[in-house]
């Protein structure tokens, strides 16, 4: 790397302290960078400043917004009796895309970890029984991920939740559609067959 | 992605511009750049409009450098006398790295390759010549890559430079050290058997 100009080096650093991008490819997308047009590598620079300036967390349901509340709060055809809870806003995004739930959200930014020393007061579950309780909410549909922290979030939360008058419930658990079984674990697998329907 | 933040998915539209990220990837990209300190954000953002402001190319080797002609141009303690031709910056910087070549440098920019229309005229090729004819050029190393391209493009400058009295060299192919031969292609361990060597 030191065999760069000044200037690629630091941005190789830079790069490089993203998600799943190494060296190498830091690398490559700085000479990308540095071979493609002005106005592209303006627009890129000016969309990162962009970003930090203009996005907030909505003040309710703590997902990204330029304008607070964010329009799914805001959008009254909604279901505003149900909330969905979600981990993080790639969640809710995933969701949405999904067309799956018509009701409103609420990012918790996490999922419980004792490992890496996040408890209930790092995550947004204040804010979460806040609603419940001013709200006029019927149910909340708990949608963290199914991997350990995920299912340790749900189950805190239900614990939490329970003495509140609002239905609780849990995303389903199966075969993804389209999905190979040889290629699914075993605990899927066994939790797939637990649940079978008739058809 | 139509679910994220105008400047958001803006800032996404941009980051899968890059080489091998796709929207997906792009967006995590995105979010982690949300979620980074603002130096961070803010030194990535300037460090892009750095690269493409400083850096030229050497009017000399066309390598990348901040200060026209380059480093390794200027370096008087390396051979001047020995030119090594590669494809493009980074191949420069990978030699460089492995510390084999203490001679000078001639970055293409390309290699030949007919189907993409990308022929002499749009390599630094006229330019090579140049230099052989009025620096005092001993040896020229072709190191662009084994490929097609790269191999198509050796026996084009090979057959150009001939008039030239120059010492015209390939470097070696063979199996790469620390390489498990049943993982390599036939045409490499053809070729590395044929230009077996005593020990």
């Amino acid at each position: 790397m030191e065999f760069y100009p000044q200037s690629l080096v630091s941005l190789i650093k830079h790069l490089s302290k993203l998600p799943g991008i190494g060296e190498k490819t830091a690398a490559r997308l700085a000479l990308h960078i540095l071979r493609s047009s002005d106005e592209d590598a303006k627009a890129l620079s000016r969309n990162i400043l962009e970003v930090k300036e203009k996005i907030r967390f909505c003040s309710k349901c703590f997902g990204l917004c330029e304008t607070d509340p964010c329009k799914i709060c805001l959008n009254m055809s909604r279901d505003h009796t149900m909330l969905c809870v979600v981990e993080q806003p790639n969640d809710l995004v995933a969701l949405e895309k999904s067309g799956a739930f018509k009701g409103l959200y609420h990012v918790l930014h996490g999922a419980l970890s004792p490992m890496s020393g996040i408890g209930p007061d790092a995550l947004r579950i204040r804010e979460l029984i806040e609603r419940i309780k001013t709200d006029e909410i019927k149910e909340v549909a708990l949608a963290t991920n199914t991997n350990v922290e995920g299912e340790a979030t749900a189950s805190y939360l239900a614990q939490v939740l329970k003495g509140y008058p609002v239905r609780i419930t849990r995303i389903a658990t199966g075969v993804p559609v389209g999905g190979d079984l040889k290629y699914l674990d075993e605990i899927t697998l066994r939790r797939a067959m637990e649940r079978r329907e008739s058809i």
